[in-house]
Parts: C-alpha cells; structure tokens; sequence
C-alpha cells in the first residue's frame, strides 16, 4: 500500500530558507554565483550543508573528493544503500537552483519519510555532490566518477585550472588528499534518485506539475569547416565568388530544418561561427561553425545526424566549397531504470500531479549513474525555462510536488 | 590625328625589370610585400623611384607629404599639368602590382612620348603618391588628399598606427615637416589618369585586353545586430527558441539573393559574423554581421540597399527577434570625367584592343581626384583576380597594352 498524502508533511518554509541561504554562497557583485569546485564557496557551502544534515540528525560524513554524505542506516544493512541529492557546484553566473534543489528536496524528502516512519529499512543517504560542471576543471561528474571508480589515475595531475593549478593541488588546499581518490568507490549502491530543475521551458509553458525524465538525451557536438576563396567584395561579382559564410548560412537553415521537422525531441544548434580573415570588405576565405545535436532516440539521434551530415554535403555541393566535419563530443542516449520510473509515475498520480515523461536534453549526474545502477529522475519546471542563469527560478509551491515524489519513491525503494 | 602605332615604342623589357625590382623593396619572408607609408621599405621604395625619374630626364620633386613627382615641363605652363601615376605603398601580404603598376606605366608612357615628340605643350607630371592603403594609419588618400587640400589639421597629431605613433610624427622620422602640408596642394592640374590593375577576375576570365572604368562605385558598409533568446541547446525545444543565428543565416541567403538577382555589378558581402556567447552548447543571445554592398550606380545602389534592409526586417519579423542596423561607410558613387573616358576608349579601338567600359568596385586614388579635377582611370587584367596578395600578376604583354592607351591619353591631353 502506497503512502497516505497526509503522513509525508514537506516543510516549504524550511525548503525555501534553505533555497535562498545556500543561494547566498558564492554570490557574485554583478549577479548570479559561482561556487567552482574546492573554491572557498564551495567549502563554505558543503559546511552548511553538513550543519543541515547533521541537525536533521543524519550520520555524516565526506568521501576523498569531497563530496557530503548524510545517512540514515537502515535495518538491513546488507541490501544496500538508497542515495539522493545532486551537485553542490555552479557554473560561473549561475542561479541558486542547478543542482542546489536536488540537494536540497533530498534532505526534505528523507526528514519527512524519518519523521513519519522512523528508521528505514534500506539505508538512505542524501548527497552533496562534490562537482557536476567541469566550471573550473575539465572534470564533469567528478564525485560521481569517484564514487563509481572512474576517475583515471592521471587526472589529480593533468587536470589544471585557468591559473594552473592541478585538481589534485586545489583539492589539497582544502584538506583532500587525491592520492585516497579510489576509496571513495562505492560498490554498496542500490539506486540513485535525482531531482533536477528541468533547464528547459517544456513544463513551465505547457503549465505541468512534473517531468519523469525516461533518457538522458544521445548527443553528438561537430565542427564544421567550410574552405571557399578569399576575394575583394568589390570587384569581385556575385557570380564569381565562392564565398563559404553564403554556403555557411545555407548549411544553418538547413541543420534547423532537419531537427524543426523530426519535432520534439530533436534538437540541432549553431551556437558558435567565425569568418577568416573577418573582414567587411572580404570574402572570406573560411568559415568555422559548431553544431551540437540532441536526440533521446538512438536510431532519431543517428536519422538526425545523418540528415544533417547530409544536407552539409549537398550544400557544399552546390556552393563549390569544400567542407571538413571533425566530431567534437559523441554520446549515446543512456535511459533511466524502468522500475523506478514506475515508481515515480505512480507517486506523480498518488500526488494527482499532472506529469510529462520526457527525455533530459541536459547532462547530469545520473547519466553517470544509470550506467551502473538504477536511477531515476525527476524534474520541476524552470520558469520561462532559465537556467545557467541568476534568472533560474522555481517558486516553492512548484518545488514541494516535487519533493513528495521523489519521498514516496524513496519510500518504495527503502522503506518496503 | 591620333598618335600612329608605330610611333609609340613602350620598353616593355625595362617595365618589366622596374617591376620586379620595385617589387623586391618590402619583400617578407613569408611572401609578399609591406611598404606602409614612412616605413624603411617605403624610402627605399621612392628613393628607387626618384633614381628612375632622373634618368628619364624628368626633373625631380617630394612634396610635403613625401608624394614624388618627375615632371617633364611643357611649352605652355599656363595651361595646367597634366597629372599620372598612382600609389607606392602596399597592404601588409600585398603584392608587386597594387599601386606600384601605376607609376611603372606612367613612366614608360611618357618615356616613349617624351622619344617620340619631345617636349609636351602642357606640363606632365609622373606620380608615386605616398600612401593610399590606409595600412599603416587611417589615413587612406594621404598623398592625394594633401594635394587637394583635404588634410585636416588635426591629422598629423591624432592618426597613430599600431605602436602609438602619430603620422606626423612618422613624417619627421623621415625627414618631412608635418607643419608643411598645405603647401602640398596643387591648383595647377589640368586632370589626372591612373592606370591599375583591375584586383578583380572580369577581365581576366572574359579575355579582355582593357577596362575603361566608368565610374567607382558607391558603397554603404553596414553592421547588423540582431538579439534572440540564449537557451540551453539541450533543453530548448526547436520550436520555443529565439535564435538569432538561425535569424542571420536567413538574412545572409536573402541579402546574397537581393544583389544575385540585381545582377553585375550588384554586390553585397557579409565577411564578418560572431555569435555571442559564441558556446557550442548554448543558443546564442546575439549575433553581429557587416554588409559591404556596392553598385556603381546612384539609384540602382540604393534599390539595393532598400531591398536588403527590407528582407532583414521581413526575417526578423518571421523569426520574433529584434534587429538593429548601423551604418558604417556610405559613399555615393563618383563618375569618372567623360572627356577623358572617350579619349581612352578611342585609343583602345585605335589600339585594336578588346576593352570593356565597366565599374571600380575598389577605391582607388582616382575617387578623389574625380571630385575636383578630370580624371581617367585604366585597368590591365588581374590574374585569376588576385589582388592584395602576393599572387598579384599580370604578364608583361597584358600590360603594355594598358601603358600605349595611357600615351595615347596623355597625347591627346598634353601634345595637342
């Protein structure tokens, strides 16, 4: 029998307190904030966080990367552990709710559930997830790789900072010490439960409570360089020319079109371009673009990036220009576990929310996660669809249905 | 009675060895030629060029600005002077027939009228103007507007090149008196012929001996902001963006249609494009991109000119997003003198050449002169159109051609 609306009480106001608090740290004076891993932000933030876990009478504790733990043991130590939470980190400028929420609905959702049922069956930890971002660092899901032993040897060393500095250095300056990097492994994990602020419009528009992310969206990032020929733009006529931003600019209308008329969830973006030589009274003589590419699908993701592909060629073609295509990043679509899924849609309709299952067409730890244990996601609307943002905003009420999802799945998963 | 043909004897062998040999004065190690103006190259150049005027008998003169004349003075001194040449100094990569051709073609001109027919009734001057370029300081038509009077006062101590120093400061390093401009202006000139390469390919690939330039053509550059939405490329549904990259690429195909469709010689050049944040994985918040369009005439430029900013506001409209026009350079086109004109095309037919009467669609010299005195201008084939490279050509017997019309131009002009 599922969890009676009435036994899980959120606190909002303390949600909210804790919302606005943590948003503190590492404000900005233009705006926004930044708390880059191993930063004195950071450090402040993971200490209040610790307060927090602690007055919530959770064991606590930090892995070797840093990364905050807030357990509550369970009966059955021998069945593993139920985690929850999301980064602590921030992109430069970013907003109070990236990441931050899902820290945050986790230690609301385990006080409600110990509060209205006592000690769980399954062990329950709420994480701070040490880094997400890779803001400072080449170095996304940090904690995460830690915990899942995927952080290469090398790393501590290689990976450095706008100043130099190594991780491993600036994890030392903060009392981590890179050489313990492999016992922060954990092989006792049952399931991961993120809740994540949506980063895009798609709930917030369509006036949804809930998204239930099935995938975490393939992708695969391209630099196209198109070589034409350098000319005077005066004395040379249109008829002449071969101008590669003409052609440029037909490929874009053209990689639009192709992710426009597969329709949601395809999404295909021009975000970055350069002419050389650059000039207002040169042809140039070539022209660089990037194009990032998104599909749930693994065959659409492939259909996509192949008409695409396509479409550059027969451009090219036709302009008399010649192109390169490198491959910048590729990744295949990783999908969340389907029995927590389950559980989620089933906790979305218990609450009589109105819920979209729907890819994640952003990164986040949990596709990390799904690689290895099963892991669900659940995402509360972003308004006007903001984030990376200081506009990042969901109003309390919107975040608290998210919450009792995520505490009935919890419930499910460790109290059963 | 024109000029017979085998009166003019043109040594085409000297032209050539005058050529190469200017063209070795700013030679770079990695090709081409840099001679900004007052630079090291630049003396050498003119003191090469003064050599081979006082061996032709001409007698010798720097004006303030450091522009060389040799003048071969006629009978009749009261009848004004009769001005050919063009411009010494190069782009930084230029090449050896930019300019430099010019004053090479109006020596071997009055070399073989000075043998022919000795002294002119009118005076004529030869003229390696000082700059032209605008490489080294703003400072474009510097030897011609210090002939016209059209140096401000403020110039010698405001235009700075890249190190910081002013151009009258660059003048004294090479022995001129910046005080001195205004006695560089001229009230003496009867008209003024400029022979050029064409810099561009419609001789070349036409198979055409000469151009006659009609007119140089008018220009507007203008720069186009245009402000979407920045979204995250992951999470933002095709269909919910505000993308203004999308926007300009569309701008870009309806701005090349427009000066497509008008024909020759119709032009319009987007060379200069960035999207900001410029991020492969974000869409972007704004892009900024120059048009450069030109057309050689009044009414028809501005036709073109109206149809672009039509079609920049009709995708604009269509696409939600704001965009801003500045303009950047506006030049009404110059018509070159009539008179002068049928000279020149008469003495083509007389040479039996195929010419083809048609727009500069680069500045040159002659742009100012026209504005105050009568002035021609002749264009010799550009090889493959190369110009501002140092794969500027043009063979030898592609010149000669360009040099006999000049001498028969400046018969008329001077002899008669």
């Amino acid at each position: 029998m599922a969890v009676g609306r009435r036994q899980l009480r959120i606190d909002a106001a303390e949600l909210e307190t804790h919302i606005q608090t943590l948003g503190a740290v590492g404000a900005l004076p233009e705006g926004g904030l930044y708390r880059p891993v191993y930063s004195q932000p950071w450090v402040d933030a993971m200490a209040l966080l610790e307060r927090w876990f602690a007055q919530a009478g959770l064991e606590v504790r930090h892995d070797a990367v840093g990364s905050l733990f807030g357990r509550a043991t369970g009966r059955d130590t021998e069945d593993g552990v139920v985690l929850t939470g999301s980064h602590v980190d921030t992109v430069l400028r970013g907003g109070r709710y990236d990441g931050a929420l899902g820290i945050h609905a986790s230690l609301a959702a385990l006080r409600s559930l110990l509060d209205a049922f006592g000690r769980p069956r399954r062990s329950i930890e709420v994480v701070a997830l040490c880094e997400e971002e890779g803001s400072r660092f080449h170095c996304t899901f940090w904690g995460t790789r830690a915990m899942l032993g995927l952080i290469a040897p090398d790393e501590p060393d290689v990976l450095r900072d706008a100043d130099g500095i190594t991780i491993g250095a600036a994890m030392a300056q903060v009392g981590f010490d890179p050489a313990a990097i492999p016992s922060a492994r954990r092989s006792d994990l049952a399931a991961f439960l993120e809740l994540h602020i949506e980063q895009g419009p798609v709930l917030a528009s369509a006036g949804l409570d809930l998204g239930i992310p099935h995938t975490i969206t393939g992708q695969r990032q391209l630099a196209v360089t198109i070589h034409g020929r350098q000319d005077h733009a005066g004395t040379t006529p249109m008829d002449m020319r071969l101008d590669p931003l003409v052609a440029a600019a037909r490929m874009i209308e053209r990689i639009t079109l192709a992710a426009d008329s597969m329709g949601r969830p395809a999404v295909a973006t021009v975000g970055r371009i350069e002419a050389r030589p650059g000039a207002v009274n040169v042809v140039a003589d070539s022209v660089r673009f990037t194009i990032d590419t998104r599909h749930s699908d693994a065959l659409q993701r492939l259909a996509l990036i192949q008409q695409i592909e396509a479409a550059i060629g027969e451009v090219a073609a036709a302009a008399g220009v010649k192109v390169s295509i490198e491959r910048l990043i590729e990744l295949e679509p990783v999908p969340l576990d389907g029995e927590i899924r389950s559980l989620l849609t089933s906790a979305a309709r218990d609450e009589g929310l109105r819920y979209l299952e729907m890819p994640s067409g952003a990164g986040h730890d949990s596709q990390m996660m799904a690689q290895h244990l099963p892991t669900g996601m659940i995402f509360v609307p972003s308004r006007e669809g903001r984030s990376h943002s200081p506009e990042e905003f969901t109003p309390i009420d919107q975040v608290v249905p998210g919450v009792r999802v995520l505490a009935r799945a919890l419930y499910e998963l460790a109290y059963r």
